[in-house]
């Protein structure tokens, strides 16, 4: 199932499920006649950094031994269908995407075994790891190159885990053109290993989302881009960006 | 005027004054008897390193040229007179105490102005911003080290700003030690200078701290020990950790 968060017509904030319609409370919604809202409310967004070996590469930078982690607050989300707009770093304004897996946490946990990780999960969505480049790499932490408004575009739903295959595709498009394309096979760490070892110091909350790695082929992002970011099996988020 | 939110004995959650005692709606409780909470609720607490110059000396590092942010995400907050338990670091568990001036916000805001700044915020509170360094000094981003449960202890309350001096003195105390102390005019970016550097990139909301960095002394807790960590104008939060 594909569950959808929306604003209706009249306003009234809803959950329905994405088929071709959107099915909600015996109703049908044209997809583009409605608001859709981010599919989940993350108190946290805890992002995995190097996770996929050819983007470690593409970056000049080891694969890390253990996950590489860093956080994006609730200001950074931003919903399906939004136009983001770029921040200004200090030399420059390079802004660049990342589409993500995102696993969405489905109820409270600490310490969660790797054999138990799927279950504590609701599923799955689609993040783009927007990132300021100039910031990032003057900084300790990344907190003005990935935690700004709008670093973290997630939807448009949120998939129960059996409608996402494990050897699922994860493709960026800009503008029609593949930027990004990989299967979630080549994570370093899976999804399981990653639930485990962040739940080992802190509390994943209902809604929470970690942000499990991008595919090689980031690049730049520019005034008017089109981004169409799709995770097989969820479906596509699309946002545009503007300078 | 210093507002204590808490639990009142018959479980209910209250915001009161604490003077000498707590007065609330024409009623006083023993604020021994009552559970104090958190003075406010963050969706982020921004932290800041290395802002009194001493302290940066003490950690062989420079003084940034612009605030060095970090990040603790809501799971981080524990509350006056918690016990926190402490994460198990990678190479052993060097857990330290950093007392802080925190800034809280008081309306949602963003592109704040330095001379508008201190008009964005409720007012002030006590920040420890407990530290693994064992994890710390091996992250690109400091999350296991700094965001871990209880990683935040905040209050006891909620000081307007007028409450607190120019030259507040910030002191940690462990078992009675004085081991932290300075006055918050060895800051090296004033809180006006913070609020409106990170109102730059993102959305401060109501409850959101600014953690305003810590004075040189920093050192490790262990178990048992009870920590006393003061500003002037403002009280003293104290709580305890347990390995």
């Amino acid at each position: 199932m594909r569950r959808v968060r929306f604003r209706d017509p009249a306003g009234a904030t809803r959950t329905g499920e994405w088929t071709d319609a959107i099915e909600c409370d015996g109703r049908s919604y044209d997809p583009a006649a409605v608001e859709v809202l981010p599919p989940c409310e993350p108190t946290k967004v805890v992002c995995v950094g190097r996770n996929y070996v050819a983007h470690a590469d593409e970056r000049g930078a080891d694969v890390p031994d253990r996950p590489l982690l860093f956080l994006k607050p609730p200001n950074a989300v931003a919903s399906h269908g939004a136009t983001v707009t770029l921040p200004t770093g200090v030399a420059g304004n390079r802004i660049e995407h990342e589409v993500e897996l995102g696993a969405v946490v489905g109820e409270r946990c600490r310490d969660v075994d790797p054999a138990e990780a799927t279950g504590v999960l609701a599923g799955y969505t689609v993040m783009n790891d927007l990132s300021n480049r100039d910031d990032q790499r003057r900084e300790t932490n990344w907190v003005r190159g990935k935690a700004f408004d709008g670093a973290a575009p997630i939807g448009p739903v949120l998939a129960t885990p059996e409608e996402v295959p494990d050897d699922a595709t994860v493709e960026c498009r800009v503008d029609g053109e593949i930027r990004q394309r990989a299967s979630r096979e080549q994570m370093v760490f899976s999804v399981p290993e990653l639930v485990s070892e962040v739940s080992r110091f802190l509390t994943l909350e209902p809604g929470d989302v970690i942000a499990t790695g991008t595919p090689k082929g980031v690049g730049p992002v520019e005034d008017g881009d089109r981004l169409e970011l799709t995770v097989e099996g969820v479906g596509t988020l699309q946002h545009t960006v503007r300078a």
